[in-house]
């Protein structure tokens, strides 16, 4: 995300927290006074969402001095500072809550992610990669997917127009998994490659028959996973396996090693950006 | 939110899902391919983010049928219709992601403040309410404080001018709760309340004294909220008490009915609106 | 307004007074000539609007040295000088009308506002606030409430989220005084005070009798103010009165002493925003 | 103004004055109630800003039937009907202050300019014609410029680009009028006639011989403009007069009779635009 | 491209040829006068434009009557009628302009883009497709490569997101094309193939034995890319060629046909959207 | 065009280039790697586009140095240095597409019309000027207007607004040239000159006779055009010719040197602006 679509979104948050101003703020705290404060980690998480947060504080008062104390994607433990504050005590106040939102939710994502990462990495050097999914917070999409790789994830299509993926609905108006692939094929921009979702292994035979790039394993449970790997294994024997199998539907925390167990390259996981608890971090002052 | 204002939003989460187009369904699927489809709750749940979800539709193509089946703040039973779609199939496609999305997000806290309310109502007819904050997500304060609402809660301020809320920080810059209820009562706006936030006992009695219209008893647990309360009823006698008193800080399901029970006026619950998990809603085509 | 909101709203009147360009000034004076000038007021003034002129000269040209000479709220004679400039010349023929007309009309209201103040300000120690109302200029709220600030005023609610107003056509709706209270304050947001609109003395029994925290007296002649002054204080007494009073409707500046002089707390006056004329500035060469 | 334009504008106003909603009207007017009400004339005026005042209610609610009862330009009595109104009460109240806002400012131009418009009409069928300025609104130009059109006045040019008018800091840069003159006419756009601006007679008679289109003559009295139109009478005999003249600076209502006496072709008043009191509209329930 | 996006596009070249309006239709055309024309093709041309060209009078009147006389894509001969209007003739007036611009570039490409399909199709059954570039009008992307497919040909990337092209700089930074095309497979988004540029056979063979999914032949003349077909061809033996093959650099109509014997699957031509004469089309009144 | 302004366009346009951002340079440019480049000239050309080619690398990357080595309207010679680069080399590449197709297009207009200025330029210090349209590419209108500037060309109106040009429509719907030439006198904007728009000879003289101020001779061969300026220089003998002669309709290069012999004021030309093939221009690294 480039820096003048940022500041159009913070611009967006700040309009939405302050109205026609701060008024307490304006009652109770004096235009000279002056303070110095820092945002901190209130528990261990990843970080994500630091330059939102610092162009929060320079959209409200250019004149802030604001320094950032760690970096997207850093693990940080509770109590590790994110970055400090200084200047005028007003600026600061107003600044605060757009700022801790961004981090907060964005910071959420990046944690969650970790853990899914963490979860996935039972084989050593041979992971499956964890991906995001469209399921993102409207108008947060691009924060959202970087969230996700800060946390070591990996994104899937930013949208309907950077990836080919042929559902259950396009299947069936183009009449067969056949048909579809067929029709991708044809007309598809040549720099994308066509994947598509099948739902059990009948299906994923057809779809490797007419070479599909990748494959979307919707909702199989570990067995029938591990049998989907073998069967695209065997397919392609004695060659190595040339096509991508990503699991996606009801993954959890549990059962993401035993989904890595069974051998995809992806794991896509909706919750990663629809249900990430927020992160918890604060501001204090000094 | 006036209906512009959904629309901006909603325009932008298109723009953001959709890019230059539906590659996929442009692919696979006819342009006179028509279909019908329903989205549906895949779990109970508390229904908000119905406009948005229409709109998404409507704005893909003004000529999709689009009608209601369930209303904002209706409860639903997994397997209730939401919504009925018929038309061009690929405009159904084009504006499902980002009508499900807005669903889910919306439904969750709407979903989740329905919770924390029925845990509140453990008194009859004398329950706290429980209140949101502004720990929203950015661009969608006034969707997810609208979601608030449909689960029951309230709200509290919408951002910085609506509402006057004299925090730690407000009161270490005016020198004393005292100071700073000064200030504030002395050029307030007519319109506004004047609230407080207190760490301790001592702290709610110097409120008392200067005459707080509202106290925020921030982070106190249970048994210290009820000599907050007590103390507070005692202030006013033999009047009924003239403060009104709010709960916030650590506040979750389990705790949540002997908050109510120590007798404050509000319970405000960040979580509502910050890490509330997605409804789960899905479409489904006929 | 921060910086961001208000460069919006500059840069709006720069397109409507630029369009493609100023042709005069490229027809008549070389790119290379330099000038040196100065924003002075032409009459006694309160100075309002000096953000915005200095954005305005900014905006056209960055290059500019612009210098204020004076502070908002500050009260000029004629001939005082309000800004300084220096730099091409085309640059600030350029941005001279727009930035008069900023300071022209918001210097305006801010003086017309001074002259209510002044006339209010009959008792000494005990004048009544002199408040604005909604009835602004289309797109320059925020400007126009901080002019009447400027002049000594204070701010009625600014929009109809941060502040409870029932006006006759609620009460109509709600079928009473009684009733429409009663409804607000059920669930009216609890940092926000309840006002209502009276016509008579019999309403005005009626609003404090159920409890309002405040009361427009609307159109009251200064007789009327005087008898609803003294009933507001007999209803509270032993105690001080609890209850503001706000007179509105017809005020002019010659009968704002007798308005003040019968006691009430406010007095709104919509002219301050919406018939003020301009204060006259103009630009000089050095 | 074209009407997406207007509705980028009322839509700003309208944003402004509800925030995050109409806090009264929720609380006390039932979503379910309906009325009627009419905006109406409370003084004699000429209307303007009508289309502005339609979509104010509009853009609140589509559902509302919104009438007109009077067209813009048109002289009303106090108490004529200018719209009316059916629907949701709730949406009525919501839109009332914009269009009244709108309403109250354009026609108080449009009734200013008529009167100066009529104090200009000494000479029966050789009346100059009045011109406002660009010392409009910051926003409001178009509509602005339209009210005095309605009011029977006449648009000077509408920004720099559209119109060019050599000023005293033009002549400064250029050396002289005869240098300016001969610049402007060498370069100008074909289409763009050249206006100058003189102070006094021996000015004006330099611009004569160097071919200005029209003159426009600053701050003069009434005696010199007088001497003023002969000398440029004599100029062009015995050919009638080519040059348009154009009285401006210190206009009032009390001598326009007078300099329209002088055989001017233009007066020009930054007042109509700049110092407008509002005209006084107001809403009817029935 | 949504409707909304059109909309915003159009509305942007209306604000731009309105300005503050239509002069010399408000001098010589009444209000009341209504009209009928057409708009129609004045040379042969392959239309593309016609959805902006309605919006825009659309958006000027929305009671003009428009009606498509013909489709995107569609072959018209000089003479054909494109759309027909009828209606208040001041508001065709007001759209004519810009409906024709939009339609001139856009049918434009379009022809162009014809021109190159038909002399790439030389090989019955087997011709390379004609793709545009990223060398496009700076906002007018989705509708420049929108008239690119209606002319025939196909779209290579929209933007730097849906697409990997190894370029040589790319190549430099990363050391040679062994290491760029290993670190883009090894992070590459799933769903995106990547395609690499090079400029001689000795690159030709590094990228084809890296596993490029497509390779782009830069300025390359026929001999030299006969070569490299016959490389690829070999490399895959007895397998059929697993890569894209697209030429790219200094094409022209002229040798379009020998490129397409060569044997490649793409030719990329930058001056289908950067060089495209207007194609002709008038407006003719009934 | 002021910096803000062109700031809004280029933002547009590095959005469309970017989306979600630049895969292909973050898959193998690393962040730190820096370098040099120069945007040169491939073929002669008159430069235009200069300021919005900077803007789009510094509105990329602020610490990017950027630096002008030509300036607008300068005469380049093939390896001509444009503007020179340097700092991060993934910002040079994110910038470059976006800077070139500026450049490109608007150097393009400013080559093909210093093509038309030369041709016109037969007699010497009597050449007729070289007009652009409103035939332009919609949302580039300033930039191409300032383009045909750069090449020697002069702007004729830039909107309806800002001339008025009576075309055969406006006849028609007048009644004649006499009736349309008297209803725009009497009422047009004094600023404004009135053109006309003429078929034939016939034409010419009624619109010679009714006072217009310009004549566009619409589509008159050459011999025609001759008796057009016979006819206008003899209208006013034995002064001299006191109305502007525009040619226009069916110019090429090749018939410039003709009707600039013809003797008119004016020759405009809609292929400088809607036919202008690119202008070769490249980044070539350091």
């Amino acid at each position: 995300m480039i820096d003048f679509e940022l500041k159009n979104l913070v611009e967006l948050a700040l309009k939405e927290d302050l109205g026609f101003g701060d008024v307490t703020s304006e009652l109770t705290v004096g235009l000279e006074v002056r303070g110095r404060a820092k945002i901190v980690a209130r528990e261990p998480l990843v970080l994500s969402g630091l330059p939102a947060a610092l162009m929060a504080f320079k959209l409200v008062d250019s004149k802030l001095a604001v320094k950032s104390e760690a970096s997207e994607g850093q693990d940080l433990a509770a109590g590790d500072e994110v970055l400090g504050l200084a200047g005028r005590a007003r600026s600061i106040l107003m600044g605060e809550r757009v700022a801790l939102n961004f981090l907060g939710r964005l910071s959420g994502v990046a944690t969650l992610t970790g853990k899914y990462v963490k979860a996935a990495a039972i084989i050593r050097g041979a992971a499956p990669k964890i991906l995001d999914t469209r399921k993102t917070t409207p108008g947060l999409r691009a924060l959202e997917k970087a969230a996700a790789r800060h946390g070591g994830g990996h994104n899937h299509r930013f949208c309907l127009g950077d990836g080919i993926l042929i559902k259950d609905n396009h299947i069936a108006a183009a009449g067969s998994i056949e048909k579809a692939l067929k029709m991708a094929k044809e007309k598809a921009p040549h720099n994308l490659k066509i994947e598509i979702e099948v739902d059990n292994l009948g299906q994923l035979l057809e779809a490797l028959e007419h070479g599909a790039d990748a494959i979307l394993l919707d909702n199989m449970d570990i067995p029938t996973l591990e049998k989907a790997v073998a069967l695209a294994n065997d397919f392609f024997k004695p060659h190595p396996r040339r096509v991508l199998l990503e699991a996606s539907g009801g993954v959890t925390l549990e059962n993401v090693p035993g989904i890595a167990l069974a051998g995809v390259d992806f794991i896509s996981v909706g919750a990663l950006t629809h249900s990430a608890p927020a992160a918890d971090l604060g501001l204090d002052w000094l």
